[in-house]
């Protein structure tokens, strides 16, 4: 018989305990060089070890979890992913973009962006129709990109998409192509910062829920619906990057998204078109308008907030010595 | 446009903030009737939420773990379960285990399953050789099991596996099915609580280190490699179920097991056979001999054991009005 085993130089683990192991797993997991990755392992082992102490979770439980997380995982394809589903329903997606994207007073907040962006929508003029559904209810759509400042932001790309009217994207259809893209567009901002297109009245949809995650929403009484809204991303160098939605206001799921996306600033009244407006849109007069001014953030004042934010959570929470590294805490350990 | 919206009764959320979210999130998770459901899942909520303030986790960092999530789940097959891989390797398992599993002094604590159990393992006598390794160092295993007032237990169903002398289990074969089982049988215990089989000396070897889980133990700078173990499981109506292993003492990784399963009451010596047991039992003197009286514990000793343990953990960590109901603590909201 050969004997395989090298010794090893590694941090001494013995006789592990309920209240010890904790300590043990981080001790081991410390080993390598980048320390924030050693800081998020840390703060991971100790909450998931401190979840199962304080649930006193069970093997039968615990053994539910594994096959709940094995069914999300052989849910996923290349069209779609039941664990951002799962983040987006248990709130944590809201929280990491609120986290990653701070805004300061008066910008445009940021909320989920979901699993329908697709990254190759049709690139379309001021004016056009992105929705060709002959039963949504018209919308005529005037929005502004505007600095902290209030100066116009000229060349933005857009990136706009929406259901239809039966509250399905595009491509959650099963003959979809790039070439039948609807409900979809990338728009640029004129030098006054304005963008205009055509769209329909957003709907309520339900959220796929035919998965282990819509199973988990069912077990625990909640329904799978989001209320009628439509998403916005912002992109031009200089500027962070925003990843937002408007939801109308009065909708049934106003107050109860099933994945959390709707911010009190993103609600939004629909108005209706004048007969100016109707005249120089080409658009019937009374027929659905919206308009909002998109208040986007430099790069510089996203760093800056996102630095001061990162300082002051640490200091709430009493997490003391702490270094910020591109916005980011790690443990000062020296 | 049709709405297919009805009004609906849930819990109200607005305006969501990093701040306030996981109350909200927790609200409309307490929906359902089943306390210690909803327990669970406010737990999770808190922790993960938690975790993402503590570390101020980024957005791609988040998309990191969703994709480290999603290759755990789409390496899960019939045969492999990375899920609790990655249990394991975080401790979690063997926290969950010595939890779910309380042991009185003196009696045999229980340890990590591990993935290379099965169910159909062939029945053999006391004596049989288990290990058909012809490269496998003799080893002659005399063990009992006893109560915890040390009355030998009769017809207990016993569980052993172990590798082959190049560390490898008998279904880690690609050629593997029922009829090539090896290193693996189910023996049962006589009138004085005696087994007895030949097996062979244990030797370390690595846990599947060919998917997401060892791509994350080496990123860590952690090793793959478990120390020189037997596995044991034992089932008898009316005894605690006991999983356990015994880990040979001196082992190279004795003190750096990859996945936690290392307990002092668990480590052995291993001696040599006499003269008198060469005869009685049909070996070599001088060869290795494993010699283990296990003891078990009642179901009624677990069971007031757990509600012990869990009143007192929740005492410990402060969580005041808590009922324990079948060992398991729910909040007491009455």
């Amino acid at each position: 018989m050969t004997n395989p085993a090298p010794k090893v130089d590694v941090p001494t683990l013995k006789d592990l305990t309920i209240d010890n192991i904790t300590e043990n797993v981080n001790l081991i997991n410390a080993q390598g060089s980048d320390v924030r990755l050693k800081y998020i392992l840390e703060r991971l082992v100790s909450h998931m070890h401190d979840f199962a102490r304080e649930t006193r979770l069970s093997t039968d439980e615990w053994m539910a979890g594994i096959e709940f997380l094995t069914a999300v995982g052989k849910k996923c394809t290349d069209v779609r992913q039941e664990f951002i589903l799962l983040s987006d329903t248990l709130g944590l997606s809201l929280l990491i973009d609120s986290i990653s994207h701070p805004k300061p007073p008066l910008s445009t907040e940021g909320t989920v962006l979901g699993p329908y962006h697709v990254h190759d929508a049709p690139n379309q003029n001021a004016g056009s129709t992105i929705s060709g559904d002959p039963n949504g209810k018209p919308l005529l759509c005037l929005c502004k990109i505007k600095t902290t400042s209030g100066d116009p932001i000229s060349d933005v790309k857009i990136d706009i998409w929406e259901t239809d009217s039966k509250g399905s994207y595009d491509v959650q259809y099963e003959d979809y192509s790039g070439e039948k893209a609807d409900g979809r567009a990338v728009l640029r901002s004129d030098k006054e910062g304005i963008f205009w297109f055509k769209a329909i009245v957003p709907v309520p949809y339900r959220i796929p829920s035919d998965g282990p995650v819509g199973n988990m929403l069912g077990i625990l009484g909640r329904h799978p619906w989001r209320p009628s809204h439509m998403h916005f991303m912002f992109e031009k160098p200089g500027f962070d990057h925003l990843i937002t939605a408007l939801y109308l206001r009065g909708d049934p799921y106003e107050t109860s998204d099933a994945v959390f996306g709707v911010k009190e600033s993103l609600l939004i009244d629909l108005g209706n078109v004048s007969a100016e407006q109707a005249q120089k849109y080409g658009v019937k007069e009374g027929s659905s308008l919206l308009t909002y001014d998109f208040v986007l953030v430099t790069d510089e004042e996203t760093r800056k907030l996102r630095d001061e934010e990162a300082r002051k959570a640490m200091k709430t929470l009493g997490r003391e010595n702490m270094l910020i590294i591109e916005g980011l805490p790690v443990p000062d350990v020296d």
